[in-house]
C-alpha cells in the first residue's frame, strides 16, 4: 500500500487570456516540476462535480474527497459558517446572515446597514448565548455578511427565513415549513429577540448613529442549512487523513470528516502564503498520515481578482515548492489538479473542466509532457472529480476488489 | 442488421514491466491483426465499471454485457458457486463455503482443514442432498475452499453466516436478519446438520485422522447471496446470444443470462487453450446466432501470475487466432476489448481502464494505429463497460431510436 496525496490549485483552470498572448497562467507558468509530474504520470481532464458545472470550493473539495455534493450538500448555510472560521457539526443547523437596519416597527430600512465594514466582529461576538441548552455562534464575515450556527440536539432546517428580501417590509417571524422545523423555529425566535436586542443597545451603533451612518441592528437570517453526516473519511476509506489549506472552509470541511488539520505557519489563504513551509508539512506529515490534502488558495485569488499575472507567480511559487514531490513517487500517489476553474477575464468561478494529474511509480504514462489546459486534453483520461477519490485508491493498492 | 462479436481478453489490460523494457505486454506482442483492426476501427479506452473501480471478472462480465452490477450484482456467493461450474438459478441462494475442523464441542479449531488439498471432491459430492423439496449442491474449489447453492421456491438470502471467522469459537447457528430469511436459516441448519454429520463420518477424514491430518468434518458457511433474476439477453437485445469461454464463471453467468453455451475441445480456461478452436467456433456460430461473446483467459491467468513474457505470448497467439474477423466486417461489428487490467507487477486486478475497439465496415475511424494502452488513450472514445452494448447495437442497426 502506498500513501496518497492530494495537491489543490483552488481555482486553478482559466482561458486563454490576452495579457498572457492568449496564453492561460498555467500554460504561461514557468513550471518544470509540473511537467516532468505529467511527463512521467497519467493525465486528463476533471470536470468539477460533472461536464458544466459552476461548482464552488465547498462542493467540489466535497467531491474531490468522494463525498456526493449531489447526496450530501445541504446549501451554502453550514459551509458559508465554515468558511467564515465557524466550527460546524453533524446536525448542527446553519444560516447565512446580514447585519442590516430596521426601523422602531421592525421595518427593513437597508439589508446592509449602510454596507458596514468595521467592528461587525464585536456585534457578532456580543450575539453568542445559549437558549434551552441550544448554543448560538455568530461570526462576521466580508461587509455587512455574517453566519449563524446553533448547536443542539434534534435541530431542523425545515424554517423560512428572517430576511424579508426586500427594503420596506417587516422583518418575518421564523416558521417552521414542515412539523419537524416548528421548535427549531420558536428557538430562533427568541434567540432574535435577544440578538436585536443587544444590536439595538450596541455602543458601536450608537456611534454609528451619532456619524450619520445606518445602525447594524438587526441581524437578517437566510437559507438554513443542516450540516450533513457525513461518514468520517478514515471509516469511509481506511486512511489516516490529514489536511493543509490556510482557508477555514476546507479546513472546517475537512474537520467535519474527522481529518486531522495541520497547522503551518505563514499559511494565509492567500497569494503571499508559506509554499515551502506547506509542503514540508506535508512530507512531514505522510510518516503519521495515509493521505494528505493540501489546498494552495492563490490561485483561485488571483482568479477573482482577474490578474493573470499574479495567477501566473502564484503557479511557478507552487511549481518550485512541490519539487520534493519527485523524490517520494516510491511509494507515494500524487494527484495534482483544480478543485475548479477561476478565469482571469471571468473573476469567478467556469464550469470548464481542469487539468488533473495522477503520478506513482510503475503506472502507466500517458503522451502528455505539460501540465496545463490544452495539454491535459491530449492525455489518458475524462473524469468527473467524484471519481478522484477511486482513482487513488487503486493506485495506491488501497481499494477492494469488486467482485471476483 | 449486423451480428455482434465481443472479444474479451480477460484481465488484458497491464503496466509497464520492466522485463519488457517499461512496456507493456500488450504494447511488447507481435499483434498485426489488431493494430490492423485498430487502424480500421474507432478505439478508445474503457473503464471497468467506472473510473478507478477495481472489478472481478464477475462484475465487469455483467457489465460488459449490459447488466448494470451496482443493480444486480448480489455478492460473490452466487458468482462463486458459478466459477465453481455450479448452475445457479434466479431465485437461488449460494453460500460461499470452507471445509474446516471442530472438535467434538463443535468448537472451530482450523478453518481450513489443515488447507485441505485433496479428496475435497468426495467430500462435496457426498453432501448433495434434498430437503423438504430444497435442492442442496456442493462443489469444491481451490484447496479447502468450496461453494453451496440452494435451489428451490422463496428463498432469502437475508441469514447469517455459520461460519464464526475466528479458530476457538463455536459454529453458528444460522439466523435470518430480517422475517424473510428465518425461514430459509431452519433450511440451511437442517442442512448443515445432516452435513457435518457426514463429514464426521467420510472415510476421507478417518483417513486423514490416521495419517495425523486434521478431518474436514464441518462446512462453514459465509457471504450468502441470492441469483439476481436477470433480464434474459434475447429479451433485452432481441439478439440470440452464444457464449464461448473456457471458464465456468463466464458461460455460468451466460447461462444465467439465457445464452447458450458453446463448448469447443481443448479450451482450457488456461494458456495453452485451443485459441484457433474457439475461433472456428465463433465463425460457425455466427450462421445461428446473432451476438456471440469470446473470453480468452490466458492474458488474467498470466497476469496473476506475473509472468510478462506469458502474457505476450498469449496475446500474440489471440492475434493469430482472431485473423479471419478481418473477412466478416461488412456483415458484423467487432469489439475487442479486456473486462479489467491484471498488471503483472500487481498479479492482481487494477482499477486501470483498458484498451477496446470497435470495427466494422462502413464505420468512422479515428487516428489510432496500434491496439494498447498507451495508444488507445489517443482514441475516439473514453466509456465505462455499461456503455458497451449500446455502442454494439447502434453500430450493428439494431437500436430503437430514443425518442422521434
Amino acid at each position: 500500500m502506498k500513501k496518497v496525496v492530494l495537491i489543490v490549485m483552488d481555482g486553478l483552470g482559466d482561458r486563454p487570456n490576452s495579457i498572457l498572448h492568449g496564453k492561460t497562467a498555467l500554460q504561461a507558468a514557468y513550471r518544470p516540476n509540473l511537467n516532468y509530474l505529467a511527463s512521467i504520470g497519467l493525465n486528463g481532464m476533471m470536470h468539477p462535480i460533472r461536464p458544466g458545472i459552476r461548482s464552488g470550493s465547498d462542493t467540489s473539495h466535497l467531491s474531490l474527497l468522494g463525498y456526493d455534493p449531489e447526496k450530501v450538500y445541504t446549501g451554502r448555510g453550514p459551509f458559508e459558517a465554515l468558511g467564515l472560521g465557524l466550527e460546524v457539526l453533524p446536525g448542527d443547523v446553519a444560516f447565512r446572515a446580514n447585519f442590516g437596519t430596521v426601523d422602531s416597527n421592525g421595518k427593513v430600512i437597508d439589508r446592509r446597514a449602510d454596507r458596514i465594514s468595521e467592528g461587525t466582529e464585536l456585534l457578532a461576538a456580543s450575539l453568542n448565548m445559549e437558549i434551552n441548552g441550544y448554543r448560538f455562534k455568530v461570526k462576521e464575515g466580508v461587509e455587512h455578511r455574517a453566519a449563524l450556527v446553533i448547536h443542539g440536539p434534534g435541530l431542523s432546517s425545515s424554517v423560512t427565513d428572517s430576511d424579508p428580501h426586500e427594503v420596506g417590509r417587516k422583518i418575518n417571524t421564523v416558521r417552521g415549513t414542515e412539523e419537524s422545523g416548528t421548535r427549531t423555529a420558536e428557538l430562533v425566535n427568541r434567540f432574535l429577540k435577544s440578538a436585536n436586542m443587544i444590536l439595538a443597545n450596541h455602543p458601536l451603533n450608537e456611534k454609528r448613529v451619532k456619524d450619520g451612518l445606518k445602525p447594524a441592528n438587526c441581524l437578517l437570517l437566510r437559507g438554513a442549512g443542516k450540516a450533513p453526516d457525513l461518514q468520517p473519511f478514515s471509516e469511509k476509506y481506511s486512511m489516516k487523513g490529514a489536511c493543509i489549506a490556510g482557508i477555514p472552509m476546507i479546513t472546517g470541511l475537512c474537520n467535519m470528516i474527522g481529518m486531522d488539520i495541520i497547522k503551518v505557519k505563514g499559511a494565509t489563504g492567500r497569494t503571499d502564503t508559506n509554499y515551502e513551509g506547506k509542503i514540508n508539512a506535508l512530507l512531514q506529515a505522510l510518516k503519521t498520515y495515509d493521505f494528505v490534502i493540501l489546498n494552495y488558495k492563490g490561485t483561485d485569488v488571483a482568479g477573482h481578482d482577474g490578474d493573470p499575472i499574479l495567477k501566473k507567480s502564484v503557479i511557478e511559487r507552487v511549481d518550485r515548492a512541490i519539487s520534493p514531490l519527485k523524490d517520494i513517487l516510491e511509494d507515494t500517489v500524487v494527484a495534482i489538479t483544480g478543485d475548479h476553474s477561476t478565469p482571469c477575464s471571468m473573476k469567478d468561478h467556469s464550469g470548464d473542466h481542469v487539468p488533473i494529474l495522477f503520478v506513482t511509480s510503475g503506472n502507466l504514462r500517458d503522451r502528455v509532457r505539460h501540465f496545463d489546459e490544452i495539454s491535459c486534453m491530449d492525455g489518458a483520461l475524462e473524469i468527473n472529480s467524484i471519481n478522484v477519490m477511486d482513482y487513488l485508491l487503486q493506485l495506491s493498492e488501497r481499494s477492494d476488489k469488486y467482485g471476483a
